[in-house]
Protein backbone atom coordinates (compact mmCIF):
# COMPACT_ATOMS: atom_id res chain seq x y z
CA UNK A 1 0.00 0.00 0.00
CA UNK A 2 1.46 3.15 -0.93
CA UNK A 3 0.40 6.56 0.13
CA UNK A 4 1.27 10.17 -0.85
CA UNK A 5 0.70 13.39 0.64
CA UNK A 6 -0.35 15.72 -2.62
CA UNK A 7 -0.30 19.82 -2.88
CA UNK A 8 -2.44 21.47 -5.13
CA UNK A 9 -1.57 25.33 -5.42
CA UNK A 10 -4.65 27.32 -6.76
CA UNK A 11 -3.46 31.23 -6.74
CA UNK A 12 -3.50 34.69 -8.99
CA UNK A 13 -0.56 34.87 -11.76
CA UNK A 14 1.12 37.79 -13.27
CA UNK A 15 1.08 37.36 -17.26
CA UNK A 16 4.79 37.96 -17.92
CA UNK A 17 6.17 38.49 -14.69
CA UNK A 18 7.67 35.07 -14.44
CA UNK A 19 9.81 36.48 -10.96
CA UNK A 20 7.12 36.78 -9.38
CA UNK A 21 5.15 33.37 -10.19
CA UNK A 22 7.90 31.40 -9.13
CA UNK A 23 7.98 33.37 -6.05
CA UNK A 24 4.67 31.66 -5.69
CA UNK A 25 5.23 28.47 -6.73
CA UNK A 26 8.90 28.46 -4.68
CA UNK A 27 6.47 29.67 -1.49
CA UNK A 28 3.98 26.79 -1.67
CA UNK A 29 6.84 24.27 -2.60
CA UNK A 30 8.51 25.22 0.64
CA UNK A 31 5.22 25.08 2.38
CA UNK A 32 4.01 21.85 0.92
CA UNK A 33 7.37 19.84 1.96
CA UNK A 34 6.79 21.06 5.42
CA UNK A 35 3.58 19.85 5.53
CA UNK A 36 5.15 16.34 4.27
CA UNK A 37 3.99 16.67 0.96
CA UNK A 38 5.38 14.41 -1.72
CA UNK A 39 4.28 16.64 -4.60
CA UNK A 40 3.10 20.16 -5.54
CA UNK A 41 0.32 20.65 -8.85
CA UNK A 42 0.38 23.89 -9.67
CA UNK A 43 -2.04 25.77 -12.63
CA UNK A 44 -1.76 25.58 -16.25
CA UNK A 45 0.43 28.40 -17.56
CA UNK A 46 1.02 29.21 -14.07
CA UNK A 47 5.04 30.40 -14.45
CA UNK A 48 4.54 32.97 -17.26
CA UNK A 49 0.48 33.52 -16.67
CA UNK A 50 -2.91 32.52 -18.96
CA UNK A 51 -2.73 35.15 -21.42
CA UNK A 52 -2.78 32.66 -24.87
CA UNK A 53 -2.52 36.07 -27.24
CA UNK A 54 0.22 37.75 -25.43
CA UNK A 55 2.72 34.59 -24.60
CA UNK A 56 2.19 34.15 -28.44
CA UNK A 57 3.18 37.68 -29.28
CA UNK A 58 5.54 38.45 -26.46
CA UNK A 59 6.78 34.95 -25.24
CA UNK A 60 10.65 34.82 -26.09
CA UNK A 61 11.86 31.05 -26.49
CA UNK A 62 14.72 31.08 -25.57
CA UNK A 63 14.40 32.38 -21.71
CA UNK A 64 12.40 29.17 -21.37
CA UNK A 65 15.30 26.74 -20.67
CA UNK A 66 16.21 28.84 -17.64
CA UNK A 67 12.92 29.24 -16.61
CA UNK A 68 12.52 25.54 -16.37
CA UNK A 69 15.67 25.17 -14.68
CA UNK A 70 14.77 27.54 -11.99
CA UNK A 71 11.42 25.25 -11.29
CA UNK A 72 14.16 22.48 -11.01
CA UNK A 73 15.79 24.43 -8.60
CA UNK A 74 12.71 24.97 -6.18
CA UNK A 75 11.99 21.10 -6.85
CA UNK A 76 15.34 20.35 -5.60
CA UNK A 77 16.11 22.92 -3.16
CA UNK A 78 12.45 21.92 -1.23
CA UNK A 79 12.68 18.27 -1.97
CA UNK A 80 9.44 18.12 -3.58
CA UNK A 81 8.22 16.51 -6.69
CA UNK A 82 6.51 19.54 -9.06
CA UNK A 83 4.43 19.44 -11.82
CA UNK A 84 4.15 22.49 -14.14
CA UNK A 85 3.03 23.96 -17.26
CA UNK A 86 4.88 26.37 -19.78
CA UNK A 87 3.98 26.91 -23.42
CA UNK A 88 6.91 24.52 -25.64
CA UNK A 89 7.94 24.92 -29.46
CA UNK A 90 6.12 22.44 -30.95
CA UNK A 91 7.18 19.66 -32.81
CA UNK A 92 6.20 19.48 -36.67
CA UNK A 93 3.81 16.47 -37.04
CA UNK A 94 5.76 13.28 -38.58
CA UNK A 95 4.54 13.61 -42.32
CA UNK A 96 2.61 10.75 -42.96
CA UNK A 97 2.09 9.86 -39.65
CA UNK A 98 -2.09 10.10 -40.14
CA UNK A 99 -4.20 10.29 -42.84
CA UNK A 100 -4.59 14.22 -43.04
CA UNK A 101 -2.97 14.56 -46.13
CA UNK A 102 -4.01 18.28 -46.34
CA UNK A 103 -2.18 19.07 -42.81
CA UNK A 104 -0.87 22.20 -42.79
CA UNK A 105 2.78 23.16 -41.63
CA UNK A 106 3.10 24.75 -38.88
CA UNK A 107 5.50 27.39 -38.18
CA UNK A 108 8.77 26.90 -36.53
CA UNK A 109 7.52 28.94 -33.69
CA UNK A 110 4.44 27.59 -32.78
CA UNK A 111 3.32 26.23 -29.46
CA UNK A 112 2.20 23.58 -27.61
CA UNK A 113 1.06 24.27 -24.09
CA UNK A 114 3.00 21.34 -22.14
CA UNK A 115 3.13 19.66 -18.12
CA UNK A 116 5.76 18.43 -16.53
CA UNK A 117 6.63 16.17 -13.99
CA UNK A 118 10.02 16.66 -11.96
CA UNK A 119 10.82 14.52 -9.23
CA UNK A 120 12.15 16.00 -5.52
CA UNK A 121 16.01 15.73 -7.36
CA UNK A 122 14.35 18.16 -10.33
CA UNK A 123 14.83 15.45 -12.76
CA UNK A 124 11.99 14.97 -15.73
CA UNK A 125 9.73 12.11 -15.31
CA UNK A 126 6.77 12.51 -17.17
CA UNK A 127 5.91 15.17 -20.03
CA UNK A 128 2.48 15.96 -21.73
CA UNK A 129 1.73 18.32 -24.43
CA UNK A 130 -2.27 19.51 -24.81
CA UNK A 131 -4.32 17.65 -26.71
CA UNK A 132 -7.57 19.69 -26.47
CA UNK A 133 -7.74 23.40 -27.22
CA UNK A 134 -10.43 25.43 -25.14
CA UNK A 135 -11.61 28.69 -27.23
CA UNK A 136 -10.60 30.90 -30.15
CA UNK A 137 -7.18 32.29 -27.99
CA UNK A 138 -6.03 28.86 -27.49
CA UNK A 139 -6.64 27.73 -30.91
CA UNK A 140 -5.14 30.93 -32.06
CA UNK A 141 -2.14 30.88 -30.33
CA UNK A 142 -1.27 27.55 -29.45
CA UNK A 143 -1.36 24.03 -31.51
CA UNK A 144 -3.48 20.89 -30.34
CA UNK A 145 -0.98 17.55 -30.01
CA UNK A 146 -1.53 14.38 -30.44
CA UNK A 147 0.10 12.23 -28.05
CA UNK A 148 -1.82 10.25 -25.62
CA UNK A 149 -1.31 11.14 -21.83
CA UNK A 150 1.75 8.91 -20.81
CA UNK A 151 2.17 6.97 -17.52
CA UNK A 152 5.34 6.79 -15.53
CA UNK A 153 5.58 5.27 -11.51
CA UNK A 154 6.15 8.29 -9.15
CA UNK A 155 7.48 6.67 -5.98
CA UNK A 156 5.12 3.82 -6.11
CA UNK A 157 2.03 5.40 -7.63
CA UNK A 158 1.21 5.19 -11.50
CA UNK A 159 0.86 8.88 -12.84
CA UNK A 160 -0.04 10.20 -15.56
CA UNK A 161 -0.87 13.90 -16.48
CA UNK A 162 -3.59 15.80 -18.48
CA UNK A 163 -4.54 19.63 -19.12
CA UNK A 164 -7.49 21.56 -18.81
CA UNK A 165 -9.96 21.03 -21.24
CA UNK A 166 -8.30 17.37 -22.07
CA UNK A 167 -9.98 16.52 -18.87
CA UNK A 168 -13.28 16.98 -19.99
CA UNK A 169 -13.70 14.43 -22.27
CA UNK A 170 -13.74 10.75 -20.81
CA UNK A 171 -11.96 9.39 -23.49
CA UNK A 172 -8.66 11.75 -22.86
CA UNK A 173 -8.72 10.25 -18.92
CA UNK A 174 -9.77 6.49 -20.53
CA UNK A 175 -6.31 6.93 -22.17
CA UNK A 176 -4.49 7.30 -18.92
CA UNK A 177 -6.28 4.73 -17.30
CA UNK A 178 -6.23 2.50 -19.29
CA UNK A 179 -2.46 2.58 -19.44
CA UNK A 180 -2.25 1.93 -16.02
CA UNK A 181 -2.56 5.53 -14.61
CA UNK A 182 -3.87 5.69 -10.29
CA UNK A 183 -3.19 9.92 -9.75
CA UNK A 184 -3.95 11.65 -12.81
CA UNK A 185 -2.24 15.26 -12.14
CA UNK A 186 -4.30 18.29 -14.45
CA UNK A 187 -3.38 21.58 -14.53
CA UNK A 188 -5.66 24.05 -15.19
CA UNK A 189 -7.62 27.28 -16.07
CA UNK A 190 -10.97 27.31 -15.76
CA UNK A 191 -13.12 30.21 -15.50
CA UNK A 192 -15.96 31.49 -13.13
CA UNK A 193 -19.27 30.35 -14.06
CA UNK A 194 -18.03 26.55 -14.69
CA UNK A 195 -18.72 25.14 -11.54
CA UNK A 196 -19.61 21.67 -12.80
CA UNK A 197 -16.58 21.08 -14.58
CA UNK A 198 -14.65 20.62 -11.01
CA UNK A 199 -17.95 19.50 -9.26
CA UNK A 200 -19.29 17.20 -11.45
CA UNK A 201 -16.86 16.00 -14.27
CA UNK A 202 -13.90 15.73 -12.40
CA UNK A 203 -15.80 13.88 -9.65
CA UNK A 204 -16.74 11.37 -12.53
CA UNK A 205 -13.88 11.07 -14.31
CA UNK A 206 -12.38 9.95 -11.21
CA UNK A 207 -15.05 7.24 -10.48
CA UNK A 208 -16.10 6.23 -13.94
CA UNK A 209 -11.51 5.36 -14.32
CA UNK A 210 -11.21 4.72 -10.95
CA UNK A 211 -8.28 6.82 -9.98
CA UNK A 212 -7.18 10.07 -8.11
CA UNK A 213 -7.82 13.31 -10.14
CA UNK A 214 -6.15 16.25 -9.10
CA UNK A 215 -7.04 19.88 -10.51
CA UNK A 216 -4.97 22.81 -9.93
CA UNK A 217 -6.44 26.46 -11.02
CA UNK A 218 -5.82 30.03 -11.34
CA UNK A 219 -7.68 32.21 -9.26
CA UNK A 220 -8.60 35.93 -9.57
CA UNK A 221 -8.41 38.09 -12.93
CA UNK A 222 -5.76 37.37 -15.42
CA UNK A 223 -5.49 39.55 -18.53
CA UNK A 224 -8.81 38.93 -20.17
CA UNK A 225 -9.75 35.92 -17.48
CA UNK A 226 -11.65 35.63 -14.71
CA UNK A 227 -10.83 32.41 -13.11
CA UNK A 228 -13.05 30.18 -11.04
CA UNK A 229 -11.01 28.92 -8.39
CA UNK A 230 -12.60 25.76 -6.95
CA UNK A 231 -9.32 23.51 -7.25
CA UNK A 232 -10.50 19.95 -6.40
CA UNK A 233 -8.95 16.41 -5.43
CA UNK A 234 -11.37 13.62 -6.02
CA UNK A 235 -11.22 10.09 -5.36
CA UNK A 236 -11.18 7.12 -7.39
CA UNK A 237 -14.64 6.39 -5.60
CA UNK A 238 -15.99 10.10 -7.09
CA UNK A 239 -15.65 11.77 -3.65
CA UNK A 240 -14.03 14.87 -2.98
CA UNK A 241 -10.90 14.53 -0.66
CA UNK A 242 -10.59 18.51 -0.81
CA UNK A 243 -11.93 21.22 -2.68
CA UNK A 244 -11.10 25.18 -2.86
CA UNK A 245 -13.13 28.67 -2.43
CA UNK A 246 -12.46 31.19 -5.25
CA UNK A 247 -9.41 32.80 -3.15
CA UNK A 248 -5.69 31.49 -3.57
CA UNK A 249 -5.32 27.95 -1.63
CA UNK A 250 -3.22 25.05 -0.71
CA UNK A 251 -4.97 22.00 -1.10
CA UNK A 252 -3.98 18.81 0.80
CA UNK A 253 -5.06 15.14 -0.15
CA UNK A 254 -3.95 11.57 0.80
CA UNK A 255 -3.81 10.04 -2.66
CA UNK A 256 -2.93 6.30 -2.80
CA UNK A 257 -3.19 3.10 -4.26
CA UNK A 258 -5.33 1.02 -2.07
CA UNK A 259 -8.54 3.31 -2.71
CA UNK A 260 -7.73 2.43 -6.33
CA UNK A 261 -7.57 -1.50 -6.10
CA UNK A 262 -10.35 -1.43 -3.98
CA UNK A 263 -12.73 0.77 -6.34
CA UNK A 264 -11.55 -1.38 -9.32
CA UNK A 265 -12.58 -4.71 -7.23
CA UNK A 266 -15.62 -3.46 -6.45
CA UNK A 267 -16.76 -2.43 -9.92
CA UNK A 268 -14.72 -3.54 -12.48
CA UNK A 269 -15.44 -0.80 -14.99
CA UNK A 270 -12.15 -0.53 -17.10
CA UNK A 271 -12.15 -4.80 -16.69
CA UNK A 272 -15.73 -4.44 -18.45
CA UNK A 273 -15.68 -1.86 -21.00
CA UNK A 274 -16.15 -3.29 -24.35
CA UNK A 275 -13.49 -1.20 -26.48
CA UNK A 276 -14.05 -3.86 -29.58
CA UNK A 277 -18.01 -2.93 -29.62
CA UNK A 278 -17.08 0.95 -29.41
CA UNK A 279 -14.27 0.88 -32.19
CA UNK A 280 -17.48 -0.68 -34.24
CA UNK A 281 -20.01 1.53 -32.96
CA UNK A 282 -17.72 4.51 -34.32
CA UNK A 283 -17.01 3.41 -37.99
CA UNK B 1 -37.85 24.45 -30.33
CA UNK B 2 -39.85 21.66 -28.86
CA UNK B 3 -40.04 21.27 -25.33
CA UNK B 4 -42.00 17.66 -23.95
CA UNK B 5 -43.15 17.04 -19.94
CA UNK B 6 -41.52 13.91 -19.30
CA UNK B 7 -42.51 11.83 -16.61
CA UNK B 8 -40.17 9.20 -14.66
CA UNK B 9 -41.74 6.11 -12.17
CA UNK B 10 -39.75 5.10 -9.07
CA UNK B 11 -41.37 2.53 -7.58
CA UNK B 12 -41.03 -0.80 -5.53
CA UNK B 13 -41.94 -3.77 -8.05
CA UNK B 14 -43.33 -7.22 -7.38
CA UNK B 15 -40.86 -10.36 -8.57
CA UNK B 16 -43.01 -12.15 -10.78
CA UNK B 17 -46.26 -10.39 -10.65
CA UNK B 18 -46.96 -8.76 -13.50
CA UNK B 19 -50.75 -8.00 -13.18
CA UNK B 20 -49.59 -5.75 -9.68
CA UNK B 21 -46.49 -4.33 -11.82
CA UNK B 22 -49.00 -3.41 -14.75
CA UNK B 23 -51.02 -1.99 -12.45
CA UNK B 24 -48.11 0.57 -11.01
CA UNK B 25 -47.40 1.33 -14.88
CA UNK B 26 -50.87 1.85 -15.71
CA UNK B 27 -51.47 3.89 -12.47
CA UNK B 28 -48.40 6.31 -13.05
CA UNK B 29 -49.67 6.66 -16.92
CA UNK B 30 -52.87 7.69 -16.05
CA UNK B 31 -51.44 10.58 -13.49
CA UNK B 32 -48.69 11.57 -16.68
CA UNK B 33 -50.87 12.16 -19.04
CA UNK B 34 -53.30 13.77 -17.05
CA UNK B 35 -50.43 16.34 -15.99
CA UNK B 36 -49.75 16.45 -19.25
CA UNK B 37 -46.60 14.79 -19.89
CA UNK B 38 -45.95 12.92 -23.13
CA UNK B 39 -43.47 10.33 -21.88
CA UNK B 40 -43.46 7.96 -18.92
CA UNK B 41 -40.07 6.03 -18.58
CA UNK B 42 -40.56 3.10 -15.67
CA UNK B 43 -37.26 0.91 -13.93
CA UNK B 44 -35.47 -2.00 -15.44
CA UNK B 45 -37.42 -4.96 -15.98
CA UNK B 46 -40.19 -3.84 -13.88
CA UNK B 47 -42.98 -5.31 -15.71
CA UNK B 48 -41.66 -9.10 -13.80
CA UNK B 49 -39.88 -7.29 -11.19
CA UNK B 50 -35.62 -6.86 -10.72
CA UNK B 51 -34.30 -10.80 -10.01
CA UNK B 52 -32.58 -12.28 -12.95
CA UNK B 53 -31.87 -15.90 -11.35
CA UNK B 54 -35.62 -15.79 -10.95
CA UNK B 55 -36.25 -14.65 -14.71
CA UNK B 56 -34.26 -17.15 -15.86
CA UNK B 57 -35.71 -20.04 -14.03
CA UNK B 58 -39.08 -19.20 -14.15
CA UNK B 59 -40.27 -16.82 -16.96
CA UNK B 60 -41.99 -18.82 -19.81
CA UNK B 61 -41.21 -16.94 -22.92
CA UNK B 62 -44.38 -17.28 -24.38
CA UNK B 63 -45.96 -15.23 -21.80
CA UNK B 64 -43.87 -12.02 -22.93
CA UNK B 65 -46.16 -11.13 -26.31
CA UNK B 66 -49.49 -10.31 -24.60
CA UNK B 67 -47.35 -8.35 -21.15
CA UNK B 68 -46.15 -6.59 -24.78
CA UNK B 69 -49.58 -6.16 -25.91
CA UNK B 70 -51.07 -4.69 -22.47
CA UNK B 71 -48.49 -2.57 -21.94
CA UNK B 72 -48.92 -0.99 -25.70
CA UNK B 73 -52.86 -0.65 -24.21
CA UNK B 74 -51.42 1.16 -21.24
CA UNK B 75 -49.79 3.70 -23.60
CA UNK B 76 -53.08 3.87 -26.13
CA UNK B 77 -55.35 4.31 -23.79
CA UNK B 78 -53.55 7.50 -21.64
CA UNK B 79 -52.42 8.56 -25.09
CA UNK B 80 -48.35 8.62 -23.66
CA UNK B 81 -45.53 7.33 -24.52
CA UNK B 82 -44.48 4.82 -22.93
CA UNK B 83 -40.79 3.37 -21.95
CA UNK B 84 -40.34 -0.15 -20.75
CA UNK B 85 -37.48 -3.12 -20.20
CA UNK B 86 -38.07 -6.51 -20.42
CA UNK B 87 -36.16 -10.10 -20.95
CA UNK B 88 -36.51 -10.79 -24.62
CA UNK B 89 -34.87 -13.49 -25.84
CA UNK B 90 -31.28 -13.36 -27.10
CA UNK B 91 -30.60 -13.32 -30.89
CA UNK B 92 -27.83 -15.97 -31.86
CA UNK B 93 -24.69 -13.57 -33.26
CA UNK B 94 -24.72 -13.59 -37.11
CA UNK B 95 -21.67 -16.26 -38.12
CA UNK B 96 -18.36 -14.36 -38.83
CA UNK B 97 -19.92 -10.68 -37.55
CA UNK B 98 -16.96 -10.39 -35.51
CA UNK B 99 -13.21 -11.90 -34.75
CA UNK B 100 -13.72 -13.75 -31.98
CA UNK B 101 -14.50 -17.13 -33.86
CA UNK B 102 -14.47 -18.83 -30.35
CA UNK B 103 -17.52 -17.40 -29.19
CA UNK B 104 -19.87 -20.11 -27.64
CA UNK B 105 -23.41 -20.39 -29.55
CA UNK B 106 -25.91 -19.07 -27.04
CA UNK B 107 -28.84 -21.67 -26.00
CA UNK B 108 -32.21 -20.60 -27.61
CA UNK B 109 -33.41 -19.71 -24.05
CA UNK B 110 -30.69 -16.77 -23.60
CA UNK B 111 -32.07 -13.72 -22.12
CA UNK B 112 -30.96 -10.26 -23.07
CA UNK B 113 -32.24 -6.98 -21.09
CA UNK B 114 -34.23 -4.87 -23.27
CA UNK B 115 -36.22 -1.39 -23.14
CA UNK B 116 -38.72 -0.85 -25.52
CA UNK B 117 -40.12 3.06 -25.95
CA UNK B 118 -43.88 3.20 -27.62
CA UNK B 119 -45.65 5.88 -28.92
CA UNK B 120 -48.90 7.38 -27.33
CA UNK B 121 -50.40 4.66 -30.23
CA UNK B 122 -48.89 1.74 -28.58
CA UNK B 123 -46.95 1.53 -31.64
CA UNK B 124 -43.34 0.45 -30.86
CA UNK B 125 -40.91 2.84 -32.07
CA UNK B 126 -37.26 1.96 -30.46
CA UNK B 127 -35.79 -1.19 -29.17
CA UNK B 128 -32.50 -1.27 -27.55
CA UNK B 129 -31.16 -4.48 -25.46
CA UNK B 130 -27.98 -4.04 -22.68
CA UNK B 131 -24.67 -4.39 -23.66
CA UNK B 132 -22.71 -4.01 -20.45
CA UNK B 133 -24.29 -6.83 -17.90
CA UNK B 134 -23.56 -5.94 -14.42
CA UNK B 135 -22.83 -8.23 -11.61
CA UNK B 136 -22.58 -12.31 -11.17
CA UNK B 137 -26.26 -12.93 -11.46
CA UNK B 138 -27.17 -10.53 -14.48
CA UNK B 139 -23.78 -12.92 -16.78
CA UNK B 140 -25.99 -15.70 -15.39
CA UNK B 141 -29.09 -15.32 -16.21
CA UNK B 142 -28.72 -12.78 -19.18
CA UNK B 143 -26.37 -12.54 -22.58
CA UNK B 144 -24.66 -9.12 -23.11
CA UNK B 145 -26.04 -7.43 -26.25
CA UNK B 146 -23.90 -6.09 -28.69
CA UNK B 147 -25.76 -3.42 -31.12
CA UNK B 148 -24.89 0.46 -30.27
CA UNK B 149 -28.10 2.15 -29.29
CA UNK B 150 -30.31 3.90 -31.94
CA UNK B 151 -31.78 7.04 -32.09
CA UNK B 152 -35.29 7.85 -33.21
CA UNK B 153 -37.41 10.98 -33.10
CA UNK B 154 -39.66 11.08 -30.82
CA UNK B 155 -42.56 14.61 -31.05
CA UNK B 156 -39.71 16.54 -32.50
CA UNK B 157 -36.92 15.49 -30.03
CA UNK B 158 -34.21 12.79 -31.05
CA UNK B 159 -34.38 9.82 -28.55
CA UNK B 160 -32.03 7.38 -27.53
CA UNK B 161 -32.23 4.40 -24.51
CA UNK B 162 -29.56 2.57 -22.90
CA UNK B 163 -30.34 -0.07 -19.55
CA UNK B 164 -28.79 0.95 -16.12
CA UNK B 165 -24.54 -0.19 -16.17
CA UNK B 166 -24.70 0.99 -19.83
CA UNK B 167 -25.15 4.59 -19.15
CA UNK B 168 -21.86 4.30 -16.09
CA UNK B 169 -19.48 4.13 -19.65
CA UNK B 170 -19.39 6.97 -21.02
CA UNK B 171 -18.12 5.92 -24.35
CA UNK B 172 -21.86 3.97 -24.60
CA UNK B 173 -23.66 7.43 -24.02
CA UNK B 174 -21.08 9.17 -27.05
CA UNK B 175 -23.01 6.49 -29.03
CA UNK B 176 -26.23 7.62 -28.39
CA UNK B 177 -24.89 11.09 -28.56
CA UNK B 178 -22.79 11.33 -31.98
CA UNK B 179 -25.84 9.90 -33.38
CA UNK B 180 -28.03 12.65 -32.52
CA UNK B 181 -29.67 11.86 -29.31
CA UNK B 182 -31.13 14.95 -27.60
CA UNK B 183 -32.55 12.47 -25.09
CA UNK B 184 -31.33 9.90 -23.04
CA UNK B 185 -33.92 7.50 -21.50
CA UNK B 186 -32.48 4.51 -18.91
CA UNK B 187 -34.23 2.09 -16.92
CA UNK B 188 -31.89 0.90 -14.12
CA UNK B 189 -32.32 -1.31 -11.09
CA UNK B 190 -29.50 0.37 -9.07
CA UNK B 191 -28.85 -0.80 -5.72
CA UNK B 192 -28.19 1.18 -2.01
CA UNK B 193 -24.90 2.77 -1.52
CA UNK B 194 -24.28 4.22 -5.04
CA UNK B 195 -25.57 7.40 -4.85
CA UNK B 196 -22.83 8.81 -6.58
CA UNK B 197 -24.20 7.20 -9.61
CA UNK B 198 -26.97 9.01 -10.09
CA UNK B 199 -25.70 12.13 -8.30
CA UNK B 200 -22.49 12.17 -10.41
CA UNK B 201 -22.20 9.95 -13.07
CA UNK B 202 -25.66 10.91 -14.66
CA UNK B 203 -25.23 14.38 -14.55
CA UNK B 204 -21.70 14.08 -15.65
CA UNK B 205 -22.97 12.09 -18.50
CA UNK B 206 -25.47 14.72 -19.67
CA UNK B 207 -23.20 17.51 -19.45
CA UNK B 208 -20.05 15.92 -21.46
CA UNK B 209 -21.97 15.22 -23.86
CA UNK B 210 -25.08 17.77 -23.64
CA UNK B 211 -28.62 16.14 -23.72
CA UNK B 212 -30.90 15.11 -21.26
CA UNK B 213 -30.33 12.28 -19.37
CA UNK B 214 -33.20 10.53 -17.09
CA UNK B 215 -32.74 7.82 -15.47
CA UNK B 216 -35.57 5.60 -13.40
CA UNK B 217 -35.00 3.10 -10.78
CA UNK B 218 -36.44 0.95 -8.34
CA UNK B 219 -37.31 1.83 -4.89
CA UNK B 220 -37.00 -0.87 -1.84
CA UNK B 221 -36.68 -4.46 -1.60
CA UNK B 222 -37.08 -7.08 -4.62
CA UNK B 223 -35.43 -10.78 -4.50
CA UNK B 224 -32.53 -9.98 -2.59
CA UNK B 225 -31.93 -6.38 -3.24
CA UNK B 226 -32.47 -2.95 -1.69
CA UNK B 227 -32.59 -0.08 -4.41
CA UNK B 228 -31.42 3.29 -4.13
CA UNK B 229 -34.57 4.87 -5.06
CA UNK B 230 -32.97 8.47 -6.41
CA UNK B 231 -34.04 8.24 -9.59
CA UNK B 232 -32.90 11.53 -11.72
CA UNK B 233 -33.37 13.69 -15.15
CA UNK B 234 -30.33 15.77 -15.71
CA UNK B 235 -30.22 18.81 -18.06
CA UNK B 236 -27.70 19.26 -21.31
CA UNK B 237 -25.77 21.59 -18.41
CA UNK B 238 -24.80 19.15 -16.01
CA UNK B 239 -27.94 20.76 -13.49
CA UNK B 240 -30.44 17.97 -12.14
CA UNK B 241 -34.13 19.08 -13.76
CA UNK B 242 -35.29 16.75 -11.19
CA UNK B 243 -34.44 14.24 -8.20
CA UNK B 244 -36.35 11.68 -6.32
CA UNK B 245 -35.69 10.49 -3.01
CA UNK B 246 -35.38 6.87 -1.61
CA UNK B 247 -39.21 5.77 -1.70
CA UNK B 248 -42.03 5.97 -4.87
CA UNK B 249 -42.19 8.64 -7.16
CA UNK B 250 -43.32 10.20 -10.24
CA UNK B 251 -40.74 12.76 -11.40
CA UNK B 252 -41.68 15.29 -14.03
CA UNK B 253 -39.02 17.65 -15.72
CA UNK B 254 -39.37 19.62 -19.09
CA UNK B 255 -36.99 18.39 -21.71
CA UNK B 256 -36.15 19.93 -25.15
CA UNK B 257 -34.39 20.76 -28.00
CA UNK B 258 -33.15 24.19 -27.03
CA UNK B 259 -31.38 23.59 -24.03
CA UNK B 260 -29.21 21.00 -25.94
CA UNK B 261 -28.72 22.79 -28.84
CA UNK B 262 -27.14 26.24 -26.24
CA UNK B 263 -24.74 24.17 -24.46
CA UNK B 264 -23.40 22.71 -27.79
CA UNK B 265 -22.84 25.89 -29.25
CA UNK B 266 -21.48 27.15 -25.44
CA UNK B 267 -19.08 24.46 -25.46
CA UNK B 268 -18.63 22.30 -27.96
CA UNK B 269 -17.66 18.82 -27.37
CA UNK B 270 -19.13 16.49 -29.72
CA UNK B 271 -17.44 18.83 -32.37
CA UNK B 272 -13.98 18.87 -30.31
CA UNK B 273 -13.71 15.56 -29.77
CA UNK B 274 -10.60 13.70 -31.79
CA UNK B 275 -12.04 10.23 -32.65
CA UNK B 276 -9.34 9.50 -34.76
CA UNK B 277 -6.87 9.67 -32.10
CA UNK B 278 -8.86 7.82 -29.87
CA UNK B 279 -8.87 4.64 -32.15
CA UNK B 280 -4.77 5.32 -32.53
CA UNK B 281 -4.45 5.59 -28.83
CA UNK B 282 -6.41 2.23 -28.32
CA UNK B 283 -4.23 0.22 -30.64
Amino acid sequence: MVMMLLAVLQANASVMDVDANLRTIDDAARRAAQAGAGLLLTPELFPVGYAPLRLDAELDPATLPGVRERLAGIARQHRIGLVYSLPAVAKVPQQGADDDAARPTHAASAWHITATLLDATGHEVLNYAKVHLFGPEEHKAFVAAEEPPAVVDFGGIRTSMLICYDVEFPEAVRAAATRGAELLLVPTALSSGFDNVPQVLIRARALESQLNVAYANHSGHEDVYNFLGGSVVAGPDGSLLAAAGEGPALLFAEVGTETVKAAREEVPYLRERRPELYREWQS
